[in-house]
């Protein structure tokens, strides 16, 4: 939950003052996302959604992120569209943070996604890979496995106060994810291209259809995005959308999200195959992260800190299925 | 900033089956408030809040508050209205927490209030008692003068770690502020109504007037509502809005604050006079929460923690200045 910067009236009001958006008519810092700071915003011309970018983005890397969300959109996928200013620039300065204005996305995230909600998740997922094709620049996976070993190394001093012998542990999975893991060029290289990363229930609206079915009424945060295996983006869907709370697995989840991808880009049988590789990365990549700030996040910080070992369950899970049939298919 | 109760779909969309408010746009977690969660809802009826009612608000009360609410809004005050489901009824439950739709209010609320914010602020007051007239159930004060001296003695074990000597400070003062205390009846005794008597300035929005001056479009958050001498609320709003961030007081903003207040509901002179035992007062109030919150938040929790000595400045600026005239009158 994060509003990290307040935004006064007057710099807010000089702020639109490089829109063409109208009269502003209401402004509510909103309690989700926990990088950047976003406020609800009202003006005559709609609603829209006002981001300032916190320490964890890289102002460098800001125009490539609101370019692909400019391209995705363009290309038809419902996700947040940049809204320019007179002078054409979406991305501007407030209250001493980059920031810019978003498009606001109808729909609601599912608290406690169903399996009605994983195929249509599959399908926005593939959407979302077809529609970052010919988008030419690329941004490097900066929390890829060539991440991994050194942030295990940041966190070897404090890790194992979370669990003994965590590290250890973490030690073989690493190697062993390194090992099995496909290459990037060559024979078994798997298709590349624009990711989101970070695709959790929080980041995926849903509106009912006409038959009450859920439908994906947008994509939000792309923050994370960057250039790497597609594969490995349905490999972190499968983290984040089919454990249940007791992170028991849930094949039926996971067919459901395999089958609304397939029915958009067929998976081919190389990137099948590597799914279970791909599930104890993604497993470890998120486990890392969290195991991370946990020991780094000073009490009383306004985040909630996420249990690292909700992804240890998961990594042992991937470790002990190897094999794809695990994951219905 | 606040969302302490999470919200299923399936409880959202059953909760909202109770109302006639068309269909599930969105719903976001507002990160404002810090008693309550609250949510921006959207649906095609509209733009609504929905508030989970927590830990601090006691149930018996809420319909209190939302009868007042009602009652001020039928009245032409620019407040949350309570939306009734079907049934006729606002006051209903979701997620094991009491829970109401209120109507939403467009407006921003001032990060940095100026002189020009003080003069509406002061008017919108007094239009709030004037409206309360005629709401028959009284609800008394619970953190009025009677709490002061048991809430500091739940302060003193750990009150002086703020600051030395704090707790000996804060014992002199009370007993003066109980001695100057305006008598509740007979010769000498102030107007009675109901008071908001939490007023600071995240609880008021402003849009701007055509002229570009703000104006009052709202005041929220009803729940530390209760009946109680009105220029009470006045010294909270003094307190509130006419100090500058180094705590220096800003006798142009009182002078505004009290002249808007006085143009739609002139304070008399007995309630002039006794306007600096009540600033004392309501000082010591928010101090002494404050305090008591400082000492007893578990570090991690989601809350900021505000200063209580800011409240301390306070209070000493106006037990020096004791005579009405330090306000600018």
């Amino acid at each position: 939950m994060a509003v990290y910067t307040e935004v006064s009236d007057e710099a807010l009001r000089a702020f639109l003052a490089g829109y063409d958006l109208g009269e502003l008519i209401a402004f509510r810092g909103i309690a989700e996302g926990v990088e950047n700071s976003n406020y609800a915003l009202k003006t005559t011309g709609g609603d829209f959604i006002l981001t300032l970018y916190e320490r964890r983005v890289d102002p460098a890397e800001l125009p490539w992120f609101l370019g692909l969300m400019r391209h995705l959109a363009a290309r038809g996928l419902a996700c947040p569209q940049p809204v320019a200013g007179h002078d054409g620039e979406a991305l501007r300065a407030l209250a001493g943070r980059p920031a810019a204005i978003c498009t606001f996305l109808p729909g609601v995230w599912p608290r406690r996604p169903a399996v009605a909600h994983c195929g249509p998740l599959g399908g926005a997922l593939a959407a979302l890979h077809a529609a970052g094709d010919g988008f030419s620049a690329e941004r490097p996976n900066s929390l890829g496995p060539q991440a991994w070993g050194p942030l295990l190394e940041r966190c070897r001093p404090n890790g194992d106060t979370v669990q003994p012998g965590l590290c250890a542990e973490l030690d073989g999975h690493l190697a062993s994810i390194l090992q099995d893991w496909p290459p990037l060029s060559g024979p078994g290289a798997l298709p590349r291209g624009h990711i989101h990363a970070d695709l959790f229930p929080d980041n995926v609206f849903f509106l009912e259809g006409t038959d009450r079915r859920p439908r994906v009424s947008g994509l939000i945060d792309f923050y994370f995005a960057c250039t790497d295996t597609l594969a490995y983006d349905v490999a972190i869907c499968l983290n984040a959308w089919c454990f249940e709370p007791d992170l028991a697995f849930n094949v039926t989840k996971a067919r459901a999200l395999l089958a609304g991808y397939n029915a958009v880009r067929p998976l081919s049988t190389d990137e099948m195959a590597a799914l279970p590789v791909l599930c104890r990365g993604a497993a470890l990549r998120f486990l890392l992260t969290r195991l991370y700030d946990w020991a780094n996040t000073p009490p009383g910080a306004m985040v909630t800190r996420k249990d690292p070992l909700e992804y240890l369950r998961r990594l042992r899970f991937h470790a002990a299925a190897k094999e794809v049939s695990a994951y219905g298919v």
